[in-house]
């Protein structure tokens, strides 16, 4: 690609944080296009408050856009209600998922090439009557992915997982064989495509403590995961175990694997958030867009408040960035 | 205490790497007495085989104890078979056990202050026809204890376990007020009496991811966990919590903890052994004894290899004596 990336950040809940996270982007000159998806008033009103020299610069599809510092190009969506800062209000709902929609869209229509996610408020959405589990099943929707994985990054460590929001109890039966079928897939052919990576070398956890111990402490590895790491690594996928957790995580184990499949959200995310918490990064795997996250929440209580802290939000657009220019390249490859 | 603290020592599985961590201990002059547990022969042979310059001195209680460089004091406890490095044999299980037995009655009659362990294998012990499910459960009946929870620590990081060997299937049935409160009382007891803390301030995780959210991701926190910690603080403990587990371990939050109590075993484990492996110890809190053990299995393939890194048993031992010594001191307030 002899031009530059180019990627749509969504400034997510109003009242929360993501629009002062966004107002930081224009701190400095840009290597990287961007530009923020909002209700420019909102955005002006927020530099005001923080008392930054950050021009908002209205932009549409097919200008370019500008990476001089102190200046943020911003996409309009209007808001409906006033935003006040930490104060949640279900009227701007709407107004949040549309940015979503339009950040989707110039993804689909190739005006971007990636988007990047500051947070949303799911509660405040629902409450507003509309149906909203999360960003990575809303652009599951809109772009007709027929799977999705939840990977998280930090320096050293990449941890996808094999369930993700689901009551514990419910954790063990959905450990099939088909689902961590379609998970290795996606995340095998992900880490290829989007991170360069020719045989990713993949540590799976086993479901049970000490990875079941042969079945003296649970048999889903037995059953289950032992006879499809098998089949997959026959088919030329480089996997490793099932292997016990507490193992797995030691750094010696890590130093040689590009990527951790943790079978539930508390096996491989506290580690990740020990090791990366306020530079992690949340991508999702299996869109046929590229997207990625800030690990955090709204953090309502820091709005305009200038303390919150744009250093996940940074390396989540360098993270897309650096998708961008693997996927580019791997494209020119095939050609 | 005048005097320095004493501990025993058990060198565990003799076919794995237990002797040869043991024998380190005479690298140097040592202000802890320590005196293993173990077959004299045996360790006099392994240290021929690692071509270590150990004078093996036979101990019997009431002995003094020889701290210099270069001896190793051994209460003798006769193997039955010849012991092969790497080699597991049943015939030894009786004696791995007698090694226990030992040091816990030693314990008990104040010959020693404390003891430590060094690992033992349980497919070999229950393939003897003895059913055995582990150190901890072996002291808890030999000493009586009516409850006895599993700590693992490291430098900055301690953390319990509500729940130890349990299929994850089983684990949210086995989250009970009655065994938390059981559980807590160990921990907030045994942080006051064997580490000096006055009133121990206890992250305690949720059960579900997110802690529940609310009760969108399970139940278990608002019905259990939540009124449970209500009740305890209300009683004079310090308790932070139900909090999500992948927060809960930023070093963030760390940073003011005495201890975190996980709800399972992979829940609380791979960040305390990405923290601390190979320096991590394991604690038996509960016990009327003082006990620690290394984190480690018997690593069978490295036996008689000189290979064995003996720093977990070193943090073991020095966990041990400074419990000894918070104790004595706790004892001293009281009188």
């Amino acid at each position: 690609m002899t031009r530059p990336a180019r990627l749509a950040v969504t400034a997510g809940e109003p009242a929360g944080i993501g629009p002062d996270l966004c107002l930081t982007l224009a701190d400095r000159e840009r290597e990287t296009e961007l530009v923020v998806v909002a209700d420019a008033d909102l955005m002006r009103e927020r530099a005001r408050v923080l008392e930054l020299d950050v021009r908002i610069e209205p932009w549409e599809p097919d200008q370019p856009i500008p990476t001089a510092a102190g200046v943020l190009p911003v996409w309009s969506v209007a808001s409906v209600a006033t935003t006040r800062a930490g104060q949640l209000d279900p009227e701007n709902a709407g107004y949040v998922l549309r940015t979503l929609e339009a950040a989707v869209e110039a993804c689909q229509l190739n005006i971007v090439d990636g988007m990047v996610t500051a947070p949303v408020h799911k509660g405040v959405i629902n409450e507003a009557g509309i149906r909203f589990s999360g960003h990575t099943e809303f652009l599951q929707e809109k772009t007709g992915a027929s799977g999705v994985v939840m990977m998280l990054a930090t320096e050293g460590l990449r941890v996808a997982l094999a369930t993700t929001h689901l009551p514990l109890r419910d954790v063990p039966d959905a450990i099939t064989s088909s689902r961590l079928s379609r998970v290795l897939h996606i995340l095998n052919d992900d880490l290829r495509k989007h991170f360069g990576i020719a045989q990713p070398r993949i540590l799976v956890a086993g479901l049970n403590p000490h990875a079941g111990e042969g079945g003296h402490l649970g048999r889903e590895e037995m059953d289950v995961i032992e006879p499809l790491l098998e089949r997959l690594n026959s088919e030329g996928m480089n996997l490793i175990g099932p292997l016990p957790a507490d193992t797995l995580f030691t750094p010696y184990n890590l130093e040689e694997a590009d990527a951790v499949l943790a079978m539930y959200h508390d096996q491989g995310l506290p580690v990740l958030k020990h090791k990366g918490f306020g530079r992690a990064v949340n991508i999702s795997l299996g869109l046929p867009i590229i997207r990625t996250s800030v690990d955090h929440g709204t953090a309502l209580d820091l709005a305009a408040t200038g303390q919150a802290d744009a250093e996940s939000l940074h390396e989540a657009i360098q993270t897309a960035a650096h998708m961008v220019r693997q996927r580019e390249r791997a494209r020119q490859e095939r050609a």
